[in-house]
Order: C-alpha cells, then sequence, then structure tokens
C-alpha cells in the first residue's frame, strides 16, 4: 500500500499558485510545514543512501576515468543544493552509470585520463549541463525533453547498460583495455582474454554473486525471520558496503595488491571536496557542447522519470521546469566544487523512497554523511580492489535492461516498437550519443511516416441519427451518388499525395457516384501543400464528373482558409457545417 | 481558354485500367488514337522547343562544367525516350539550370573540368539519377518525393536561381572565376570587377536586353498586329536564337575573339551522340550518390509540378510513378550516349504546351532536329560568345525567383513561411545540396514543433442537438461541474506534457469541476508514451478530486487500447462512444 501523504501542500502545488520564491525553493514549502514523525524516515534514508553512495561515486567515477574521490565530492554539494531546490522529495541525486560513460567518451577523446586537463573538462560539462538545464528549466522549457520519446529512451537506456557493462570487463578480468567502444571493446577482450588476472576474477564474481544474493534473496529472507522494515531494508542495502569491506581487508592482508597485482582504488585524497573553476573558453565549449546537450536531456529525463513515479505513489506532484533548475543548480554545484555531472540516480532513488525519505532533508543528510567520509574514511579506500567497484556497476546496470518495457512496447504499437530497436542497436553501434540522436531523428520520421498514410474511413449514418461512423465498424446506411469520406489526419505535404490518390482510388472504383464529401473533423490543419493539392483535386473530380464537397472543417482550420481567400475559391456552397448537412445539400437524405 | 481535351482515353486514365504495356509504354495509347489534327501543332512545337533548345542546351552544359555538345547530345535520345514512356504529353525534357549547376557542384569537387574523368562522372550521375527514378517508379514509390513539401521546393528554386544567376557573372564580365560557392563567387567578383572585360559585358547586356525584350514586349505587339498564333509564338520565342545568329556574326565579322579576347564556345565536333558506358566503381558510387537522390528528387518534383499544371489545364492526367519511370529511361538513356542528368524543364515546357504541342510526338520531333542541329551545324557555332549563354541562362533564371509564391504562403501560415524561408537561406549559406536538406529537416521539424502544442478546444452543446462545439466559437451551452475538451491532436511522445499541462491548467482554474471529458474525435493515434501519460493523469486528475474521461475514440485507436489492456485498466465506465453519452453518464444533460 502506498503511504498517504500527510502534506496540505500538494493539491495546492498542483494548483499552481503560491509566492515566487516558494515556487523555485520547494525548501520553503516542505520546510515550514515539517512535522516530526517524518525525520525518522529522512535520517535513515539519508544514511542508507549514504552507505550506497560511497562505493557507487567512486565506482562511476573511475567509470567516467577520474579519480574516485571525484565522484565522492559529486556527492556532496550537488545533494545539498538539490534539497534544497529540488521539486522532488525522494530524488536522489548523484553520479549515475550512463552520464558518467557519457562523460568519459567526451572527455576522453580531448583528454588523457589522470590529467588536470581531464579533470577540468569534466568539471566543463557539469558546469554546461548545469547551465543548460537552469535556463530550460527558467525559461519554462522542459517540454522539449518530450521529444525524447519513452520507446527511444527504453532503447537507449538497455543498450547504455549494456555498453556500461561490458566497459567493466577489463576490472573484472584485471586487463589493461583502453578507452574503447562497445565493438572494439568486445574485440579486445576476446583477444586478450589469455592474460585474465584470476584473483583479480575471482574477487570480481564473489563480489557479483555477493551483490546479487543481498539484491534478491536476502530481502525475502529477513521478511520470514519476521525482521521489522526499517531493519530490513537497511541490510538489504548493505551488499555494496560489505564487498568494500570484506575486499579491501582481504587486499590489506593477503597484500594481493603486491602479489596477486590486483589493481586497487590506491591514494584517495582526504578533506573536503576544492573549490573549482571550469573553463571558459569558448572553442572547449563548443567541442563539449553536445555532449552536454545530451547530458542534459537524458540526465533529466531519467531523473524526472523516476522522481514522477516516486511522486505519483505518495500522491505528490513534481514539476518539470522547477526539476530542471533544481537538476541544472546541482550540477553548477558539481561545477564548482570538484565534481563532475549529476543526475537523479534510479536505484539509489527507489532506496531512498522504500527507506521511507519525507522530504529533501534526506538528501541533504546524505551529503553531510558524505562529507564526513571524504573528510575520515579515505585512507580506509587504498586497497579496496577496482574489481569490487567494477562488480556494483555490473549488477546496478543489469536492472537497467528493461526486456519487460520492449515486449510491452512493442505488443501496443510497431512504430513505437520499431524506433525503441533502432535507438537500442545505434547505441550499441555507434556509440551513446550518437545512437540516442539517431534514436530521436528515428522517431521523429516515423512520425512523420504514420503521418503520410493516414487512416481514411469511408462513413455512413448511424440509423436515423446524425452521426456518422465507418461503414466497415457499424450498421450504417450509405447513399449510392455520394461517397462521405473521413481522412484522420491533418493534411500537410507528406501525405497530400496519398490522400489523392485514396480519393481518385476510390472515385474509380464507384462510377455511379457524383459527389464526394471529405470530412475534416480529425484535420487539425491544412498546410499550403495540401491546399494546392485540394484544388487541383476539385478540378479533376469534377471533370470526372463528381463534385468534391468538405464538411465538418474545424474553426481554426476555418479561419485560415477564410484569410487566404480559398472559400470563395473553392465555392461556399460546397463547404458544409456537418457532414449531415453535406449529405443533406447533396440530396441523400430523405424529405 | 484551355483547349478541350478530345482523347477519350483521359478519362480511363484516371480510372487506371488499361493493359500492362500500355500502361508503361504512354506511346501505345496516344499513338493508337492519334489524330490528324494533332499534328500540326505537334510539328510546330517540336521545332520551337529545337529553336530554345539548341542555344540553352549549350548554355547548361558550360553551367555544368561541360563541353557544350554534351548539353545537345543530352537533348536527343532521353527527347526520344521520354517522347515514348513519359506520361505527360507536354513535358520538354533536357538540361536544365538547377540540375547542371548541381552536377557542377558534385563533379566539380572530384574531378577537374575538362577532362574525361569529368565527363565520366557526369554520365555516372545521370546513370545513378536514372536508375533511382526508374526503381522508383518501378516499384511504386512517388509518395516519397511528397516529402519535398511545396514551401521548401519554393525556397529552394529560388534561391538556386539566385545562386545560378551569379555564377553567370564571370561569363558576363569576362572573368576567369574559378567554380566556388555562391558566397566566395561574390567575394572574388566585387575584388576582381576592375578587370572585366569590356566587349563581352557589352555583348552580354546587349543579348540580356534583346532577351528581354523577345520575352516580354514582342508577343504584346505582335499580337496588336494581329499576327495569329503560330506566327507569332514562334517568333517571341526566338530571342535566343536571334542573340546567339547576330552574336556569333558580330564575333566572326570583327575578330572580337582576337582583337578583344572575347570568350567563345570554341569548337563542337559535329556528328550524332558517341555511345558511352558510366562508371561502375562503386566508390565513385558512393560520392555521387547524395548528389543522384538530389538530382532524382529535385529533377522530378520541378518536372512533376510543370506536368501536372500543364495536364490539369488540358484536363489530362499525369501519373506519378509513370513520369518517374520516364524520366528515368531518359536519364539512363543520356548516361549511354554521351549526355548528362536531364528533367523536365520549365520554361521550355510552358512553351511547347504554347506552341500547341499535342502529344509525346512533339518531344521526338525536338529529338531529331536535335540530331540535325548536332551534325550540321556545329560549325557555326564556334564563335558564339560564352557572354550570351550567361545572358541566356539569366534570363531564364530570372523567371524562377517567384516572390509571389514567397507572399502567398507566407500569409497563408507562418510554418510554412519559415521552413521556405529557411530553405531559401540555407541555400544560399551552405549550397544547393545540403541547403535542401537543411530545408527538408526544418519542414518535418516545424511540422513535429506544431504537433507538438495541439489547438485544444473547450465544448459545449449546441442547442438540445447532440453536437458539441468550441464554447469560444458558438453559443452552446455548458455544464459547471465538467469540463468536454477536445484536443485537435494525435497524442504522442512530443505533445503529452503539453496536454498534460493544459489540462492541470483548467482542472486548477474550475475548482468546482469534477469531471473532465477528454474528445478523441480528432486523436488519430496515441502512442506508447501518450499511453503512459493517460494513466498518470487518471491518476493524478483522481487524486484532486477530478475523473478523466475519454469520448469519440475512433475505431481503430480504440482497437489498439482494447488489445492492450487499456480499456479495462483505464476503466470501461469511463470510456464514451460519442461526448453526449459522456456528458448523459455525468449528469449533465436535462432528464
Amino acid at each position: 500500500m502506498a503511504p498517504v501523504d500527510t502534506n496540505p501542500a500538494t493539491k495546492k502545488q498542483i494548483k499552481n499558485d503560491g509566492n515566487l520564491l516558494t515556487k523555485y525553493v520547494p525548501l520553503l514549502s516542505w520546510g515550514r510545514s515539517y512535522q516530526k514523525e517524518w525525520l525518522t524516515g529522512d535520517l535513515l534514508a539519508g544514511l542508507i543512501v549514504a552507505i550506497m553512495l560511497v562505493p557507487q561515486g567512486m565506482a562511476y567515477a573511475l567509470l567516467a576515468g577520474l579519480p574516485a574521490q571525484v565522484g565522492l565530492y559529486a556527492s556532496i554539494f550537488p545533494l545539498l543544493i538539490y534539497g534544497l531546490l529540488g521539486s522532488s522529495r525522494v530524488l536522489a541525486v548523484g553520479p549515475v552509470a550512463i552520464v558518467s560513460i557519457m562523460v568519459a567518451g567526451a572527455v576522453g577523446a580531448i583528454a588523457e585520463p589522470g590529467t588536470a586537463v581531464y579533470l577540468q573538462m569534466a568539471l566543463t560539462l557539469a558546469f554546461l549541463a548545469g547551465l543548460i538545464q537552469a535556463l530550460m528549466g527558467l525559461f519554462r522549457l522542459g517540454f522539449l525533453v518530450n521529444f525524447l520519446s519513452h520507446p527511444v529512451l527504453a532503447g537507449f537506456t538497455s543498450a547504455a547498460a549494456i555498453v556500461i557493462g561490458f566497459s567493466q570487463l577489463k576490472h573484472l578480468l584485471g586487463l589493461s583495455t583502453p578507452q574503447l567502444d562497445f565493438i572494439n571493446t568486445i574485440t579486445y577482450t576476446s583477444h586478450h582474454i589469455a592474460e585474465t588476472n584470476m584473483t583479480t576474477l575471482v574477487i570480481g564474481l564473489t563480489g557479483i554473486i555477493v551483490l546479487v544474493y543481498f539484491k534478491y534473496a536476502l530481502g525475502g529472507q529477513l521478511k520470514r525471520l519476521g525482521l521489522p522494515n526499517h531493519i530490513r531494508i537497511p541490510l538489504t542495502k548493505s551488499g555494496p558496503l560489505v564487498i568494500v569491506l570484506l575486499g579491501t581487508l582481504a587486499v590489506l592482508f593477503l597484500g594481493l595488491n603486491q602479489t596477486a597485482s590486483v589493481k586497487v582504488v590506491g591514494e584517495v585524497p582526504a578533506g573536503l571536496p576544492p573549490l573549482t573553476i571550469p573553463s571558459f573558453d569558448l572553442s572547449v565549449w563548443r567541442t563539449l557542447l553536445p555532449t552536454a546537450l545530451t547530458i542534459s536531456f537524458v540526465g533529466f529525463m531519467e531523473s524526472f522519470s523516476v522522481a514522477k513515479s516516486l511522486a505519483s505513489k505518495k500522491r505528490q506532484h513534481v514539476e518539470s521546469n522547477q526539476e530542471l533548475f533544481g537538476l541544472g543548480m546541482a550540477n553548477l554545484g558539481a561545477a564548482f566544487t570538484g565534481g563532475y555531472p549529476v543526475t537523479g540516480g534510479f536505484s539509489r532513488s527507489v532506496v531512498n523512497y522504500e527507506a521511507g525519505a519525507n522530504t529533501g532533508l534526506a538528501s541533504i543528510i546524505t551529503a553531510v554523511l558524505m562529507a564526513l567520509a571524504v573528510i575520515f574514511l579515505t585512507p580506509l579506500f587504498y586497497y579496496l580492489p577496482q574489481a569490487l567497484l567494477a562488480a556494483i556497476i555490473l549488477v546496478a546496470v543489469v536492472g537497467l535492461i528493461d526486456i519487460k518495457s520492449f515486449r510491452h512496447i512493442w505488443a501496443y504499437n510497431k512504430v513505437d516498437g520499431i524506433s525503441m530497436i533502432i535507438t537500442f542497436f545505434s547505441v550499441l553501434a555507434v556509440g551513446i550519443e550518437a545512437g540516442i540522436l539517431v534514436g530521436v531523428a528515428a522517431a521523429i520520421l516515423l512520425f512523420v511516416w504514420r503521418t503520410s498514410r493516414p487512416h481514411v474511413a469511408i462513413v455512413g449514418r448511424m440509423g436515423n441519427s446524425q452521426v456518422y461512423r465507418n461503414v466497415l465498424r457499424h450498421e450504417v446506411q450509405t447513399c449510392p451518388t455520394a461517397i462521405a469520406m473521413r481522412v484522420d489526419e491533418s493534411l500537410y505535404f507528406a501525405n497530400t499525395k496519398y490522400l489523392e490518390d485514396t480519393i481518385l482510388a476510390q472515385v474509380a472504383d464507384n462510377p455511379e457516384v457524383n459527389h464526394l464529401v471529405l470530412i475534416a473533423t480529425a484535420v487539425n490543419f491544412i498546410d499550403a501543400s495540401a491546399l494546392e493539392t485540394l484544388e487541383t483535386l476539385q478540378a479533376e473530380l469534377r471533370d470526372s464528373g463528381v463534385e468534391l464537397h468538405l464538411a465538418g472543417i474545424k474553426g481554426p482550420v476555418m479561419d485560415r482558409l477564410k484569410q487566404i481567400g480559398f472559400v470563395d475559391h473553392f465555392g461556399p456552397q460546397y463547404i458544409h457545417f456537418r457532414t449531415h448537412d453535406a449529405m443533406a445539400a447533396i440530396g441523400c437524405l430523405p424529405e
């Protein structure tokens, strides 16, 4: 059962009132009405997310080609800022896998991993992505991200998960594979598989087994033992912590980094994040802009879809523009405090929600705990094997491969299914960013293609009503000398020819017909190309002894037609308010 | 007054019957029913077009960077073939300006003008474009060319005319400007304007004045003199012939090519076209493919729109797939007989039509006359000044700059207007081919943008009828506790957010409302993203105490919704056949 929202502000938020400051700083809304009983949930959730985030932050930073501490830095100020400004109360912001691999791809192409330039490019990406998101939020351009359709996002996420998974093979096998694209990673790995470091592999596989056990089996066992939620949830989420601890101890006491060449995280500097300044070199901006745009969009979409689904469980509301603004400010925060691009993570947010987070305070608590971790715990990470961080990433991304969505989308609609499959394979074949662009382009072209072959129905009168419906679906009366044809699409350049062909074929098949009524109830606009076609069509039909009529044209469409003089030219007597009026004028109705 | 079609086959053609051979070889149709009185028109038209085509063919060949005779060769076999296979009876096929400049751009990038390689690349372009067109015709893919909307084509044609016009400046001024893009041509010309060859300029300007006089003034004067059409039309169209004759004589007798360095056409080999073989090198094909595609599409669109408008004046019919096939075969003919890509020219076709062409025989007569010209007349062309060919091109392309279309399209519809303007400036800025691609992409994106902000109308009941119309446009009754909202667009990823926001805003503005009826009469499909939004929206509204209803869903859309289980999940009681049924169920109708 979904918890009931006890905050009276929810409905007010939907009604979109409240003053401007409360609108842009949601903290002021939930802060003022904060209730004591929310605190336990916020504290517990903040703690559990921090426990997950310490190893994940480091793992994702390495995935992005950055030093481990950058992942920790990115988990402090951005979380504080999001806690104050985010419109979702349960979103857990921080480094995530997909954004990390995009950073690796873009920055890896222009700088050497491990250098100061690489670091600064990552900061700059966070800055640009943050700027784009914040500006989009302020200018209320949130609707733009809708051009990333669900099928495209589903195909993208699953493929990105596979790309990320394979990128971790090198850590799991202890190989020194360079930064390569998906296909070359597979080729390289298969050629060097003999060089596998067996100790590293054993550590990695053990880590995976433990994580899978914690993730999928432990919860049920603890439930059967009758443990209460607030003990059970922290335990099931502590898998990463457990393997990190055990792995670090094993390497430390067995000296595996020396004797068996097991790669470890190494020195992680202690202390709070440094103040940093992104690059303001315009040529750098130009180079990074495509990736920054992709990160803004994809990061926001991932984040917003989690936030929305969790909010709806609690009957709360998240507002897309505020969410963009909050995420954007979090990214700007990352840019100035040694971090790299962040967004709302799927699994961490679900954990945050399930652990009982009630407000942004949970996020703020996580941030404080992360700060304590970088101050006091970094010496512990020296002996942490990289293979275990790879194991954490692998187990996390497997959950992103969403076969159920694939099946569902394919079953509902082949066009959506095709755009999903195109995106999926494009990401594997040409990479994360180019892949998603191909996907978006495919979705748009498929949409155009779909509207270029509109559904056309011949309609008839239902009984003695004034309602006209498809002759193939309903018992209707038709008129022998007239065809009433409803076209279920706006008329525009891509479908004018199809419409013309369809109408001419109908007329050719029915030689006894001398009126054709084109019903435009589903026509939402007529563009200049279609207008020309209607005029030609009228002449062509008239020549075949058939008079073209238009019926059911909507107000806004009619206004245009009148304005341009089309109505006078076409003949007002051939334009009817409703199908019924047209049929009456033609003489198809009994007196 | 339009001549009346005396051929009984016309109506049959619309009805699309007849056997297969007659369908693919229209000659068999008009040939069998050829009437004696058509012959005069066909002969006269064939002659006049040949008189125009001799200088134009050479001029366009030079524009394409090819020797003058290539333009003549391209005016023999392609015309014969089109005369047999083309579905238009009056289209005058041959070299045209826009296709020529595309050949210059594509071939000029990979070969040196004047070389054998250049020539072979031009043949190969004709081969590829012909193959694409013929295959598209055979596989009935003619509808694809509709993705070139009228506004894009209008913007493209006007800009291409300007690009072509400026490319002729060098011939008019006697400069040796290399092959450059539009902007660099202007820059280069302005830097070298002092090197103008004044004799050449005088010849060119005189040519332009004479041509303009023939084109715009002579016809009226001859009409006032009472000359009959069959004398008047040949006279008005002989401007090019007159300047070519006078110019050639002037250069010959004054020795201007020697004394004043006036550039002349030079040696043109006599005799019928050689048999040639295009390149079958796949890497060459890959390089030329984008241009071949553009030529196929643009060439066909230009050709088809002329053919269609002339056919409709005679109440004849042109069939797009047959037209593609005919043009494609004509281009294949050009490829094997020393030519280069051809298409139906605008002005020549109009001349052909006005001179009385009745059937494809006119085209065949032109071809025979062109063959006689290359056999017997080529020695005459030696002293022909290039500036006069430039004058012919300039006067021809000025007519392509279509300001009236610009005004009309802009007045009708800003979205169409914008795509036209984008295409226009893209062609000037980035060139002919990239420009048209930008235009097509812009038209598609603008279409998506337009559908992403659909028109939404609150509707009410008209009197006691069962008709519901927009409250802002009609005197209607509404119900205080329910909003009936008609959305005038299919629901898909790009507009789901807009719809959601609009609905939530309506509900927020009307606190007394507890039912919202979404009327889907104009919804032609609901994609996977929109489906998800509808489910979320139902939950969100229900939480605000508002029940969401759907009404007027069309058959095909409903089938999908049922199939995926949406109807059961949403609640069949909230889905109504008509708006009226929904209002009755809600209790908004008097008993």
